[in-house]
């Protein structure tokens, strides 16, 4: 097996890493200086934090004779590992002009030529011993390459006159149907999470039992037309529909429509990366917040499913049938294929779900600093199931689970409707 | 039955009432009219708001020829129902000198006399239909009971010299024990919730059943001796001890205790409604938030439970041994007695569980104005269980579901340990 | 003349004292415990400075003997000396309670009897001494008068139901005018400031000459009609009238008019102390920041006088015509009485004048604790000249330099035109 | 004189657009993007407004056939004239990676060869016409070209690693001498102010009459070392050598020393943009608010000067003897040449006065857009003299009055004491 398996985390990483550069090669080296809000991160930030990753969990602990890039650099670019040390104030990431992107390319080529060293020469027990660590290495340049995107495409909004930083791009024809299917699953004890994959997040597992009861799910996401109805009724401005904290959210922030959707002469326009244009009808809505999700399920007389009715559903047969993020894509959800049975539970957008973001039961976070990779999150979160066209194909499954704050809305975040039956 | 009932429920509104104006005996008026915090309200408001319940939701609809008191008073006292229309800002609930509190405690005996005449002449199918909306209305002004006592305490706590409300009293004798005990429970399929009592929060149904994995609970809560110890080992310190939102609250707002704790020349001194003392060592350790919790069950190598775990425990035989808030009671939280078994499940400290507040599976609000009562705060909260020493005895019961946001802490609200097994 | 001049201090400091009580006796002792923001302090914690303010600088310094009322109050009531050490946050004064008002009342009571001993003993050297202090105290005393008025004025306001703290007062007979008249003055070297009063405060000398240019005054304060003409003109929507830093605050704070004016119906209404009403056109303007004086002013094509313009004007021959705070008055600006020459300087409302608060040539703070009274003031600030309806009479005179930040409108400020000729 | 100043006022527009150009040219393009506080503007936004300012007030009015650059542009890079339309938002400008430096480049050149057009055929009526316009253009240019270095330092200050933008430069000789000395003058009647200069700004006239008193003004400005002592002496700590707001500022912003200071190892550090160094003790202080200037004063026992002493010292015989913003210079004040007589009183540092930002008598602001460049801005500012190492030689002289609010800390302002006499 060794012999194989060695080269294919080399190739794997070498694919991973050039998807990354080939995603900012539209971008103006100005385009990669700013930060919007905390929560955004300058494009260059991801491709130096990236690489940083690499350096202080890989290469100086694991490759003899490694020179450190730049002694400055883990204090920049440590993103929120306090064990390894202080770091750059998240919110003042757009203030750092230097390193300037070429210096932050050649970190990138530096890291790159020592771990095609290191995973040339790794076998036997270290090669064992690492490859969960790069695994977990590969899947989190893969989470910031949808960070990226969802990134810029927050900076870019805020540029009065909206520009355009990919092609545009052709548009799925448009689907006739009337309305979304329900689907459904009866109740019982089912297994959920996941162990002993070649890789997997600690949060995925452990794998264990729990109670579902008789439950429906809408066969596709919730479309762009479907939205506009809710928000045309009345939806923003009906406080029993939304849960209080969202309630609240919606009138400190004045909240009319989703993130990117803005009123021209009357009709709804999009911002998007490909350009502004109007809202699909047949694609999904993206860019919500859980509370929006929420709120536009009350107002269906639906309500989200739990993070478990989703699971059981995408084992029983869902195909990643989506548009990822890959060479040539487009950065927007397509519409949906006409077809039966469970449709773009993956691809299109991440789904909300009504579970907060919390341990499974007996689960401890890894040793060491890579611990803190997820277990210190487990609160104040909502969990989002299936992958955006934002998301790495290769990078989502069944029991992947996305989380952010319930106020999030510049993600690719829609949702799908659940009922009990 | 019904000749009996009748009168049941008016002794019950005439006690409960009673209790909250002995409550507030020792308070002067201008203690009254304070908001510290936005989440504090000020006693008067208290008093006023519970009246305005029984006006708006009984009287008002149920009484004929019920005078309302005054026309103003909807749009000052409601709190946060947005179907019963427009109210004053919650924020500023402490700008209101007027109505005074001689208005207010006339608003009072006006609504007693109402309510008095209603529930004398309720019978038959009246009194069956509104026996729901009764009940509640009294476990509602025993939950204001209680944020009297922490909101007026924390109005005190604002004075630079820490007035007392109350007069001193003794303290239960100290234990001489070693440490707490564990106490195991199996796993399996166990039902959860309340369905069919006389009265019962919306939210402590559906009856429903769930799957637990085998666990122990300790057999009291953690007390202010080893959280000292905690404190003493650098726990405010060590960020890997706390979930990511927790450490952000811990370094924005400096906590180095938990609230009403300070330092005087090298000791700790505890703000308590009954003075200014030394915190008991063998007593629960309260007003903790829901990060300082989660951190200290980090760093005693434990967790805290789930709502379901603890509710499974006191179903199991644990009694009301606390001290609860009733005529000459002290309003801060006494030692545990002796005892084997669980002790102190109630009357202590409320418990903070690591269980979002979500709603059971199959949950809906009921109809109308009072459905705003729980299902919209199902978001940001976690839930606690028990009963503090500030709790109305009668409120109470294994299935009562407390909930806060995380971040809170001027309630009773501390621990108790849980672990894997 | 010792002999006299004692008696008369102490008559003085008699009658003072007892006005200032007069003043708050319709308030009910919660309305006195309210803080609406950091530039409101409650009407308790003005009684009690005023008391703290003789016992620190003359009882606790000069009367043998004196005992200090309560340790505490030092820190409670000290308003900004930095000299005498640590105090309350300003912006705190809202949350206390305790001590109460009988308790505040016990303090002026308190200290109202060691005065009297003092001031009955005081002679000689020792009076001489201190009468420079005495006449401070008395005049300091009457400035926390007015701020007892503008200040409750502004914690009612906030009550939704804008209570009557005063009752209705009969209003003066509308004048016939049709508008006001310029009043010319020639340019030259002229001495300002004052010396050698019995008192006046540090900051209205040393007397200086200053040169001014040929300018003209109006003969009266504008008007509420006219205000209202430059309302409904479009002022506050045309940025070219503004100053920049005024155009940004009418933005961040919405202004459309004058504080305490709102819309009902389409017409203006103005809560004051005396119930709320439509604003009498032909009375003067009130609740005015600078930059809303300055707009008006440019609109008008004119401008504000400067402080010294004003002071050399009403040198010339201005009386008190107006109405000031004293026993049965009314607490809101009267129409002017017709007449020739200037009309209203004092007693109206105070006049916003285009001069910053600086001090004169040559001044310097007196030595100790009260140098602190005026000097350290003076950045940011401008000066308003005059007297309002609120000020106490004996209180203002020609060369008074009353002083606001330019965004301040609590206080009753308005405007007097001036002209370059 | 026709044929003569034509080339003239080419020659001058040419100088002054490559002294901008010439300032950029060390820097990155990432550098330019960046906005550090709302006060802070981008390098490429100062790039592009000021090339808007030739389009929007020359160009666009009197080029016949001059086409828009970008129909976009007047939205983005008009900085605060209302009259000219709606704005980007000031505290955003840090937001726009687009357009990018090649376009803004691209804009200038655009800009620049129909400004050689226009001023090559510009003759007679037209040419007078334009000149003071065109005068002030220039004047605007030089003004930004001093805020492009200002807001570059606090762009690059916020780097961790504090980048070099400049060449390190030699240092001038330290000097030797013991003090400043001081310098007499006589009080009278003195005309200030200027006009009919080729070019000045409307806040420099008219011309008028102001009386003084005897005063005298220190040689040179306050040195580092001097500043220091200052610090050493607890000035930072003392509150009553500080104006109320400056003490506020103190505590809320936790200033210790000037901006750019920090301590490393027990003594302090400078940040400057030609590197880090030890503050050299006798080059003038740089980077102090006006509350620092004035508390400094205050600790030495003298005070600020008046803008009116300063320019009649200016008047009676200073010479630029300092170093300016030139091809070649350093971007930080050098040590004071020693001499007799008034030193460095221009290209040192700016020195803070006593006054405030207020018209002279019977200033009126020009008409049309242009009045809005100073007359808005005359409300809580102080006026400083002189001129840095960072100001245009040309663009200063003994009447320019240069305006900042009191806290403004990030140009190179300092002072030079006063006293009376």
């Amino acid at each position: 097996m060794k012999d194989v398996s060695e080269p294919i985390l080399l190739v794997e990483y070498s694919r991973v890493r050039a998807n990354t550069q080939a995603m900012v090669e539209r971008l103006d080296c100005e385009d990669m200086v700013i930060q919007t809000m905390p929560d955004v991160s300058p494009t260059k930030w991801h491709l130096a934090h990236t690489s940083w990753f690499w350096e202080t969990f890989l290469l100086l602990e694991e490759l003899e004779g490694y020179r450190e890039y730049s002694c400055e650099y883990n204090y920049l670019f440590n993103s929120y590992y306090d064990a390894i040390g202080e770091r750059h104030p998240r919110n003042q990431r757009g203030f750092l002009s230097r390193p300037g992107l070429a210096d932050v390319l050649g970190y990138r080529r530096h890291v790159d030529e020592a771990m095609t060293r290191l995973l040339s020469s790794l076998e036997g027990e270290p090669l064992e011993r690492l490859e969960p660590l790069l695994r977990l290495g590969l899947a989190h340049e893969e989470q910031h390459q949808e960070l990226i995107l969802t990134d810029i495409k927050h900076v870019l909004s805020h540029n009065p006159f909206a520009p355009q930083a990919f092609p545009e791009t052709g548009r799925g024809a448009a689907s006739d149907e009337a309305g979304a299917s329900w689907i459904g699953f009866d109740g019982g004890l089912f297994a959920f999470g996941v162990e002993g994959l070649p890789f997997q997040f600690d949060n995925e597992g452990p794998r264990h039992e729990a109670l579902l009861t008789p439950f429906a799910l809408a066969d596709r996401p919730v479309t762009n037309g479907e939205y506009a109805a809710f928000i045309n009724d009345g939806g923003y401005r009906t406080p029993s529909l939304w849960l209080s904290d969202g309630w609240a959210r919606v009138n400190a922030e004045g909240w009319q429509a989703p993130l990117y959707w803005h009123e021209r002469d009357g009709a709804w326009r999009q911002f998007t990366l490909h350009g502004e244009a109007a809202p699909q009808p047949d694609a999904p809505v993206a860019h919500l917040s859980f509370y929006e999700a929420a709120a536009y399920a009350e107002w269906a007389g639906a309500r989200l499913p739990s993070e478990r009715e989703w699971e059981l559903a995408a084992q029983r047969g869902a195909g990643p049938d989506g548009r990822f993020a890959m060479p040539g894509w487009s950065a927007h959800p397509d519409v949906c294929e006409p077809g039966s049975g469970l449709r773009q539970m993956f691809g299109g957008v991440w789904e909300w779900t009504r579970s907060d973001y919390a341990p499974y039961p007996r689960y401890r976070p890894a040793a060491g600093a890579v611990g803190e990779y997820n277990g210190k999150f487990m609160s104040g979160q909502y969990v989002l199931r299936g992958g955006s066209c934002a998301t790495s194909q290769g990078h989502i499954r069944p029991t992947y689970r996305n989380f952010f704050p319930p106020q999030a809305r510049w993600q690719f975040s829609g949702l799908r409707l659940a009922k009990d039956i």
